[in-house]
């Protein structure tokens, strides 16, 4: 596929169906993702890549604590009264069929970004989202579906003793994937004139 | 461009033409960036997008006297003694030249993330690098150099006020675009073997 064409129509989907993916599809997902610059180009990251079933069921339980934790914090205790026609309602509905079904995803990728032992920063993320989002444009370009999640941090230290992931290691997302049982398109945002400046902060770009 | 040639090849490019970048090609590039998710589809990303000299100059003022903290940091300190034709000192040559030359390129953008006032976490940072990588992809889908930096941090304050920043705002990145002095090609990475684990820390994906 065109790059542009990936590009502008990887949209989050969270709703897979359980079918596996090909095996060949994955590594060529993961070998993209390891194309992304990292700090340094110090690739502190690593990838569980999960295809075991019990141990996708164990995450689905975590995943479904998290969920609850979310609905109770401030901002989404607000979306949740969104109507369930509106933008903001269809996004909480979907995300809420996430976190009831995303044991059946047949892949779940958790990324980790080694930290040397220290607190991680907003920066630290620079050395691993990237990966992240290569990984889930390189899946649309092969017609897979995949969305980004962080909620799992609730429960991080759960997922971190499953998983046997070290101490030293920070969990940066879990990024399911499937077959869509939606469809790619456009995802919706903000106007560009909005959210960039020319110059200087609150000069217009356009 | 295909999208696997293009992510397989987006190299950081630190060696930059001083020519002016299209017009044309710079929206489409800002653009892309904003296909990319951000937690909850909240969006709280701003771009200012820099082609103004006299504002250039002084962002790369600023980001030699951060060069000069970063050198003096224990990594780098060390990372600086590696012979100059071993891959961490060619990378340290090619990161010097930009330290030396960020004024330079044609175009500098500051990606910012809003965080409502809380103290920026790792996983802030899920909501504003996937747009930076996409930015980044889309230069390189158009022939456009581009590398992200996150050592302005060591001047945040300074970067903020030049800018307009706001306080509640947090810089993530400065990605410089330009024409290309180098070529693309596939980025050195650690094998797939290496990071990739199957179903748990410390099993072979492969």
């Amino acid at each position: 596929m065109e790059f542009f064409d990936v590009a502008t129509t990887q949209r989050s989907i969270r709703r897979l169906k359980p079918d596996p993916i090909p095996e060949t599809a994955l590594r060529q997902i993961m070998d993209t993702a390891l194309c992304a610059p990292s700090g340094g180009n110090r690739q502190g990251w690593s990838f569980v890549v999960i295809r075991d079933a019990s141990t996708r069921a164990r995450i689905g339980e975590i995943y479904r604590e998290c969920w609850g934790e979310l609905m109770r914090t401030p901002y989404y205790a607000g979306v949740s009264e969104a109507p369930s026609d509106s933008r903001e309602g269809k996004m909480l509905a979907s995300a809420r069929h996430l976190s009831e079904h995303l044991a059946e995803a047949p892949v779940l990728v958790v990324a980790c970004i080694a930290t040397d032992g220290a607190k991680p920063t907003l920066t630290t993320g620079a050395s691993i989202y990237p990966a992240i989002q290569n990984l889930m444009l390189a899946a649309r370009a092969l017609g897979i579906g995949s969305c980004i999640t962080t909620i799992h941090r609730y429960r991080d230290g759960q997922l971190k003793a499953l998983l046997g992931i070290p101490p030293e290691v920070e969990t940066a997302a879990v990024v399911p994937l499937g077959s869509p049982l939606g469809k790619f398109g456009r995802p919706p945002r903000r106007p560009l004139g909005e959210v960039a400046f020319g110059d200087r902060w609150g000069q217009g770009f356009e």
